[in-house]
């Protein structure tokens, strides 16, 4: 019975480090989308959405099962509970990705990123896609070593957008209104996709040391 | 064992709806802040998110206790778990709260919404604030017969928003970037108030119905 429990609770978060993998090749075709006005990407990271929130399923599924079938108390308890919300919390990063493609597609066959803020832009998905590959690591291996990592990553990420949003409302501005709307919202669901790569992991050390985050 | 059971589960939800009435009362001050310049008001909300936070735990420690102790399956167990989930959902909404109180106390002793649009972030508060407060009935009657109103005050504000990043974007806006930044992200912060309270509605639909949503 306690095998058979380890090797379920493998399998989620085997499938947990795969949607985190999902979700960060769809930050990255959103970007590019972005970036480089791809319509095609803009679609495939809308319509990809339907595989995330199916694998999203398939986890809690599982969890369910295993939370009826095994009924694990304390640690293990703790661990299928904290599975179940990793898998919304990658799924809602899913979601945001999906946010960069539409503002993609609502700008197309124009890019909504001006060329002098294509740097900042870049360097803030590089770090969401960096952030969700760690966190695919970590939840594979739960192994939280690489936590400190993310946090600075985190950290990056906050001061980008602050500078980015300082930038967008000072006197220097020349883009006008919308391309500074879009970056106030762009630079968000980029920031909410480190804040969820965090959290999930935040999780995993939770699952490890039975400390609440 | 199975009268305890419901007892606990009533206690959860009981607190799950007063923890809906606590960030009501923090979305209600946050827009006082915003609209009025009430710096007290902006923070009491940023302050204030330490009591959500704690009654979140609460919820979640009661919940432990009843999956580990009661170990319930099938309906139950689904009942819990989406317990669980509500009470993320609810406190994440306090945080967007603290977001609206944030943008308030930056602009202040100036308010971040220009006069015309008073009439248009009022509403959409107003409807966050009634959404909040009929999931809050919801949760606590277990009773969705509310969630159709629901949905189309989502609606409505789904199109208030659409119609103000229109308007932010237009050929008429004489504000300048930083008012439309700050609404882009205002009217966000209401929008995803009202979608964790349709999200929390139809969790309480999936407990009765046994329907995912």
């Amino acid at each position: 019975m306690r095998h058979h429990f380890s090797e379920q609770l493998d399998l989620v978060f085997d499938e947990l480090a795969e949607l985190c993998i999902t979700v960060q090749i769809a930050v990255r075709q959103a970007t590019e989308a972005l970036l480089a006005g791809d319509g095609a990407a803009a679609e495939r990271v809308i319509s990809g959405d339907l595989d995330v929130d199916e694998r999203r399923d398939r986890i809690e599924v599982r969890c369910f099962r295993i939370l009826s079938l095994q009924q694990p108390v304390a640690g293990d308890l703790r661990t299928v509970v904290a599975a179940l919300r990793m898998g919304s919390e990658v799924e809602r990063s899913g979601d945001l990705a999906v946010h960069v493609a539409k503002v993609a597609r609502l700008r197309m066959p124009r890019t909504a990123v001006p060329d002098e803020l294509i740097p900042v832009v870049t360097r803030m998905s590089e770090i969401a896609v960096d952030m969700m590959g760690r966190t695919a690591s970590i939840v594979a291996e739960r192994d939280i070593a690489g936590l400190v990592e993310l946090r600075a990553l985190d950290d990056e990420m906050d001061d980008l957008r602050a500078d980015l949003l300082q930038k967008i409302v000072g006197p220097g501005w020349t883009h006008g209104v919308e391309p500074a709307v879009d970056l106030a919202l762009l630079s968000r669901y980029y920031e909410r996709i480190g804040d969820h790569a965090v959290s999930v992991a935040k999780r995993v050390d939770y699952v490890i040391t039975g400390e609440r985050p």
